[in-house]
């Protein structure tokens, strides 16, 4: 008789951003006259770049003639990619990442539930709080989390480092030591960013007591100031132990077309075997590659043309987030985030719990955002916006928040 | 200190298709004078078909506009596609399967690899042998499948179903119960086919014993003949039991472009729960979809004209499939399969080993095939050819061999 994968029942209610989406078509459906403005969910809203654009004309065309067709992608994706990403998102500034020590994937979402599949299941993790809901999912349904407490809304065998406006949303070493260790900056939710210096830190610590950063850098484009790391391995010894995944979903605005990659350097050991190899073997068995239309799509994104085009629409949405930030500092409520990331962190105001503030901009604004207890219990009394939505909805959502 | 997931060193040796790439990457090296024809790792040779080149370029262009560009895609699959395919391969042939069972994906091998965890690590899985190597893989990651004997190629906590010429290769009922089923039809490797009393007899073992069939239909646009199943759900009883998996690589020409769909009925349940949940808050927290572009060129799979050039890329493969067949029987080569199936499974001649026939071949005909003892001891002494070569490859491939 068949069993379930009991892991599954412990997961509480139902993936945060689905729930967002049920409250969201409720409400439409029993309003619908009016207009909602999302600014919930992390997606895009601009069109593809035309170099993007052409790219995928053209690679589409190679498909139609079998001397140009392409089968089956190489394991770990094509070469023109790989040496792409090394060449600008590594060489370029000046660090040591092999074309062979990239992987290509379809986005940074299924790389980063997938990662820890690659470890015992006895490993303890550690993840920000608040947090990307699916680091600590992923690890849930893989029975690597003990049991959930509904009371604190923890995990008993999971590390959470808070982040809250009293650290300046940067997580302090945990007093346990982790043995692997989940960060993301620029910070989703939380829109925040540590120095340099800050991330060398915890390089260090991860070598001294052997855990593994899985180092989530979907965020980088947006970063606007000086000394801030644009990858992990701008910092000294992180190719004895960091894994960095990226995605093509928010600088190209790839979130429906579906590109990232994880870096995974041949440094890391456990034992003599290396952790490129089990991943190597993880894509080799269990996944296909991209689609060689978006992969040349990806290229495409480190063309000349694609670069000058997606600055100007990162660009465009940090303006958004400008909006957003200045305008309700005008209005009173704290304000976090924005700067280097494109995500608005704010104070609920009146104590307002995270739900409560997500019902009464929905109803009151038909703003739609996201709560801050989604992403773990010091997100609590937090809220986020995005600034992915376009120009004229978000200076529409602000004056109605403003106004309330 | 971080610990890997052990279950990856008991793998033997690489994944199989990666090594013959890498022994037919070593002998062009060595031999650039040589034309090597590849007829071994499944992939497809012929373009995509016209009717989904136009419907990518206006994918594409949709892509490219902000008022009909697409982000994120729902967690499933778009509506679009899944009621393309219910109307298609299952209403069209009276099984009654809605859309929202189907869960579109990048791919049948994902979904075959990862199906298996919804599933206790207890489950004990049963598998053909030979067999496609990934049922067994993922299974051996996840810790399933107890020790590996060299001596016998075996998993000591896996149930193998030998599937030879004796037995006509149909795998007879296993002595003890399993609770995961692995079942392909028409088969990979051997492109051998079942009777629909032959499926019917398995759904009623499984729904006795409580066990779960997971149905891969990957080849089932090659059946030729009248009285065998198209799909799984065609038999009774088969909504309380089995799961299937299907692909758009060898149907549409897919391999690269990456394409699949696993239904799960509501009505397999466990102690109330229901499999399709599972599934479901998987797809949701590990999975973000497949690209927009590539779901509207599986939506033109099912177009008038899609189907119409698709019946023919199918009759173009099995074609060759016909030469390789009458070619090695003329040449007194024991051949099977290439009937409702793109595989010819042979017998090696003069009782060599599959990898020794594999040698051989390579450098005395320059043709890649596939060492039937790759997917499973049974497979030891065949060979597996395929029929997606170009024909004109196809036909001098048969050549070389029969001129041995």
């Amino acid at each position: 008789m068949f069993k379930i994968n009991d892991n599954y029942l412990k997961l509480p209610g139902s993936y945060l951003f689905s729930t967002i989406a049920k409250k969201v078509n409720q409400f439409t459906v029993e309003n619908p006259d009016k207009k909602v403005i999302r600014l919930g969910i992390g997606d895009v809203t601009q069109p593809l770049a035309p170099a993007i654009i052409d790219t995928l004309h053209h690679a589409v065309d190679e498909m139609a003639k079998a001397e140009t067709f392409h089968g089956y992608a190489p394991d770990l994706g094509y070469e023109f990619l790989r040496t792409a990403i090394r060449d600008n998102d590594y060489a370029a500034r000046g660090c040591d990442i092999q074309a062979d020590e990239i992987f290509v994937s379809d986005g940074a979402k299924s790389d980063s539930s997938n990662i820890q599949e690659i470890f015992s299941l006895d490993n303890k993790i550690a993840v920000c709080d608040p947090v990307y809901p699916v680091y600590v999912d992923s690890n849930v349904m893989a029975g690597r989390t003990g049991t959930y407490d509904p009371a604190t809304e923890c995990w008993s065998n999971v590390i959470y480092m808070p982040c809250t406006a009293e650290n300046n949303f940067a997580p302090e070493f945990p007093e346990k030591d982790p043995d692997l260790i989940y960060l993301c900056f620029p910070n989703n939710p939380t829109g925040a960013m540590i120095t340099k210096d800050q991330l060398q830190a915890w390089i260090d610590y991860a070598n001294k007591i052997g855990a593994i950063i899985i180092y989530d850098a979907a965020y980088e484009a947006y970063i606007s100031e000086e000394n801030v790391p644009h990858t992990i391995y701008e910092c000294e010894g992180a190719r004895t132990c960091a894994i960095e995944l990226k995605s093509f979903s928010k600088n190209a605005g790839f979130t429906g077309t579906r590109l990232g990659y994880t870096v995974i350097p041949k440094d890391i050991k456990s034992n003599g075997v290396m952790l490129h190899s089990l991943w190597a073997r993880r894509h080799g068995t269990k996944y296909n590659g991209a689609p060689y239309i978006i992969q040349r799509a990806g290229e495409a994104v480190y063309s000349e043309a694609g670069k000058a085009q997606l600055k100007e629409q990162v660009a465009y949405y940090m303006n958004n987030a400008k909006v957003i930030m200045e305008g309700l500092k005008n209005a009173g409520y704290e304000v976090y985030g924005g700067v280097n990331a494109p995500y608005i962190w704010l104070k609920t105001p009146n104590q307002m719990t995270s739900w409560e503030f997500f019902d009464y901009l929905l109803e009151k604004a038909n703003v739609v955002g996201t709560p801050g207890s989604g992403f773990g219990p010091s997100g609590e009394g937090y809220f986020r916006l995005t600034a992915f939505g376009n120009y004229e909805n978000t200076v529409e959502a602000v004056e109605r928040i403003v106004r309330l």
